[in-house]
Parts: structure tokens; C-alpha cells; sequence
């Protein structure tokens, strides 16, 4: 696991979020992992089931985008590790939103989110195989006391 | 991938649903990587952040088997994948609750989770690496309407 692998693999896992951010289908479509491994491909985004196959998961991201008019994300707690040509970062997706009237809502007004991405080397570039995301519950916090 | 791969993946995977039933904190610890990978071990419980490292993964389930007189899990939709020393393994758990008057609730009753799993192989046997659950939502179904 060298430097420059470990700065590959989240170069990958941030440009995931940057193309989720400008709600651009055609940068998320080349984050994914395709070719043989379309079938592979797995997505579960918060509160739903596991979406399996390259097809099915970027037409949830089309249709989650489409309903995103503003979203941006602060990645906090990131843990990144590499073994051969497979990848696993973990990280804390910190949401900002925009309220109703469009004015930015703040930090962490859309919540937290933790995810688990796993990602693929195919010919040299990392693709995102698996992600894995699901909501904080604040609750938590009070649980723990 | 040999069939025999995915046979012992699948048997680990099962063993750790089969140690949290038994609510057996030995066989819960004996199902987790250890040693020079007890710091990338990583779980997420449904609704919790991310606890990072073997121990504090152990404290948890030593928490939640206290507190979980009875659960029982129908695992469906499996995926299993090998490659190399890892392997990734994803499946719905649905699960099995008693009522407070202890009668079987029913299938069901306490929901389905998803769970994203990944093993690794350590001298030749099968250990969780890495857990993520969490709940899916019945909302769902309405919005795929």
C-alpha cells in the first residue's frame, strides 16, 4: 500500500462526491466500475435496499440527482485502505442543503451520513464497486451516555 | 473464485449471524480479524456512526448481545464475491423478534437490514473485516410506485 495507491484511491472516493455535487450523470457513470464488472456493481443509498448491477445504480443516481437541485459534502473521518487492486475507505458524509427559500441551510442540516465505498483498479484507474451508505441517528449520542 | 472460496465465505458470513443468535461474545470474537488487522476492523451498527478498531467493534457487540434477549435472522438475497484474500458479501437480514409478552412477533417483526460485509482470509481462515447494517426503509417501496 504505497502513498501514491492510497492518493489514487481517494482522488476516486472524493471525485464520487464532486460528480454526486454537480449532478453530472456522465462523471458519475465513469466513477463506476463497468465492463466484466457491471455485474458486481452494488449501491445502497440511505434507507433503501441493495441495488445490484452497473444499470440499476446509475439510473438511481439519475433519479437522485434529477431531485438534488443543491448538495454539497464535507468528508470527515476517512480510513482508506488498499489491498491489491481492491480499496476500502470509510468516511463521514456531512450534508449541507439548501432550505426552502434557497438560502444555504448549514452545515450538517441535511444530516450525517457514514459510508463504505469499495473500489476496483481496472487498467490503472480506481472505480468505485460498492457503496454503502446509511443515516446517523443523533439518538445516538444520548444512547452512549 | 473456486466454489470452495465462496462455500467458506459464505459459511463465515453465516457464523456471524449465528453468534450474535447464540448472543456467544466468544464466537462473536473469534468471527472478527485480530492481530496486525485488529485496527482496520470497522462496523457500523444501524443508525450508529462508524467504530473503528477490534476492541471498540467487541465493546459494541458485547452491548447489544446484553441487550438482546432473543433475535433470530433470515438471510436473503446473497451476494458473494472473492477476490483474492478478501471477499465481499452483501444480504438482506430479516429479522425475527419476540413481543414483550415473549410470543414470536413474527417474521418480520423487527424489520429487514441491509449489510454490507467484508472478510478476509487469514492464515486460511475467513474473518470479518469490515460490517456496515443498515435499516431499509418500507417508505421505499411507496416511492418506487
Amino acid at each position: 500500500m504505497t502513498r501514491a495507491d492510497l492518493a489514487a484511491v481517494e482522488e476516486a472516493n472524493a471525485e464520487f462526491y464532486a460528480a454526486f455535487e454537480a449532478g453530472d450523470l456522465d462523471r458519475m457513470s465513469a466513477v463506476w466500475a463497468g465492463g466484466p464488472h457491471a455485474a458486481s456493481v452494488g449501491c445502497v443509498h440511505p434507507g433503501w435496499p441493495l441495488l445490484k448491477g452497473r444499470d440499476e445504480v446509475l439510473r438511481s443516481w439519475a433519479l437522485i440527482m434529477a431531485n438534488t437541485p443543491y448538495i454539497q459534502f464535507v468528508l470527515t473521518d476517512l480510513h482508506t485502505e488498499v489491498f491489491g487492486d481492491h480499496a476500502l475507505v470509510t468516511c463521514s458524509e456531512n450534508i449541507i442543503t439548501m432550505d426552502d427559500s434557497g438560502e444555504d441551510a448549514g452545515m450538517l442540516a441535511g444530516g450525517s451520513i457514514v459510508a463504505t465505498n469499495l473500489f476496483l483498479r481496472v487498467e490503472g484507474e480506481w472505480r468505485l464497486l460498492h457503496h454503502h451508505g446509511s443515516p446517523v441517528l443523533n439518538q445516538m449520542e444520548d444512547d452512549e451516555e
